[in-house]
């Protein structure tokens, strides 16, 4: 799955191997990488292996060259080895801002000129972590979901000095190991899909309260609709395709408006309103709508499928 | 597909053929139903039953029997005529409180004593439908999602007064029909999944709003992480299955409750806390954790390949 130029990244170093740092190999490895992978936890290869081999046989068809791939895992308890000649650095420490400014200046100082320095952080933006470093421009947020070896979301995340070019190397590397990196222009606490899944969470958890639906019912409700429509397009180009002929805009200044009103929630601006119509024109046109909608109802219908012929309770 | 009791439904009255009345139908008959199709305007057949045949094609497997299956769609712009002797009446007008008041005061007029009364409103209250009937208890709200004849939810609330046998018979015709009905125990504004939509589209419209990231981003944000999720489980079973060894009660104390502050949302109580507690443990036992795992991530992985395979821009 690597591109074929000569800045392809043959091997990653791994930087803490707790449950997303050993998702992670599983990932490159099945993308053809070579892992050094690294905790300070002596012996830690003993627990980590076994866990690292099963998540692999869930991603890989057959699993016969599984016992290649995993040779092309090293274990390292000494940081600057680990990460010696490496050409990427994936770090998945505690989140906490001390760590992350000290192991990336330390990291910095083992690597070569062109290793991508990238942190797993969910919360820590790179202006936070890179002060100790020599060039703090160099880090990046490469924010995964769990578990990283099958959810493809990288949120990506750069300072503002960093540059362009930098970051397309980012976004490179994960498109060659099959993720689906994003982005963002700005860094905002939580970033986005955590702040999405966090008013989400915080409404079931409100409404659950009120002893309106029980947390099962509340899980059914979105299984059964939201779950389904947002597995096969997103919240906005759902809202449009589910608009009618006024498509978002209509969504949004009828039925979503009585809402947020009766919600208590603010209103949205006439010139975020705008906005809005802008990128629709750009990226969801008129001229593609009954396309989006056939896919969109292909995909509910393959999803549907696989609730039915995957039951949660067997 | 329907239940072999001698209460099963056999006749269901569509009352408006907009967007969701003319979604209904297709799947009634393809349940095995037979559907009297009304709406106010004459001639409505001639523009509705090519789109009803349309929505039958996509879910019914072979396109054979479709012919038959619409015959037993019956039209009429009389709703005396419409109503008479049918089991079930699923009302789908103008989001108006005196409309609703209007119609289900005459309907109750024309039907059997033992007639289902439903509405689908996704916004007035059973309370606020029946002021004018004789019998307010009787009349229900089904609210389907679009489109009724893919996605599988239908959210159930009843009045304080409407009795648990009503409710039940409600229930087992949506099943029989192939729906997943939820009762919400309480009517609130929005009901439960336009809430949850709500609070989303507005987080993600400030997002968007910001900069950070622009519609087409923050669509393959969900699509890529949160989507998957959440059509593999619930948001809450997420949590849970996301938490390691303290589960939903970690998720909830640690990130969950940093992001709150960050984002200016209230916390959780201790009381909200222990009532999540006890229904983790009631309905997400320890016991079954693993096995519920293991269907996240096999459900999760046919819907990134579904992703894969029927792409929305070809």
């Amino acid at each position: 799955m690597q591109s074929s130029d000569n800045n392809a990244v043959k091997t990653v170093a791994i930087v803490g191997a707790g449950v997303i740092g050993i998702s992670w190999p599983a990932n490159f490895i099945a993308a053809g990488l070579r892992v050094n992978l690294y905790d300070i936890q002596e012996n830690f290869q003993e627990s980590a292996q076994p866990l690292l081999e099963q998540m692999l046989n869930q991603i890989t068809a057959a699993n016969l060259a599984n016992d290649t791939l995993l040779a092309n895992v090293n274990y390292f308890s000494d940081l600057k080895k680990a990460v010696n000649n490496v050409d990427v650095v994936q770090e998945n420490g505690p989140e906490k801002v001390d760590f992350k400014q000290a192991i990336f200046a330390e990291i910095e100082s083992y690597v070569k000129e062109e290793t991508l320095l990238i942190s797993s952080s969910s919360g820590i933006i790179p202006e936070k972590i890179g002060p100790k470093m020599k060039d703090p421009s160099r880090v990046v947020i490469g924010h995964p979901f769990n578990p990283p070896h099958i959810v493809p979301l990288v949120e990506i995340c750069a300072g503002p000095k960093t540059p362009e070019a930098l970051i397309k190397r980012v976004m490179a590397f994960y498109q060659d190991c099959g993720k689906c990196p994003v982005v963002l222009k700005k860094a905002i606490p939580g970033f986005v899909a955590n702040r999405l899944q966090t008013v989400l969470l915080r409404e079931a958890i409100n409404i659950v309260e009120q002893g309106v639906v029980n947390i099962k019912e509340l899980d059914d409700i979105v299984l059964n609709s939201l779950g389904i429509r947002w597995a096969s397009v997103g919240p906005f180009l759902a809202g449009h395709l589910g608009g009618g002929e006024q498509g978002l805009h209509g969504i949004l200044q009828h039925i979503l408006s009585t809402l947020l009103t009766a919600m208590e929630l603010p209103a949205i601006d006439d010139r975020t309103l705008d906005l809005l119509d802008e990128q629709i024109d750009e990226f969801y046109p008129n001229s593609k709508t009954a396309q989006f909608a056939s896919v969109r109802d292909e995909r509910q219908k393959a999803i549907i499928e696989i609730q039915k012929n995957k039951p949660l309770n067997s």
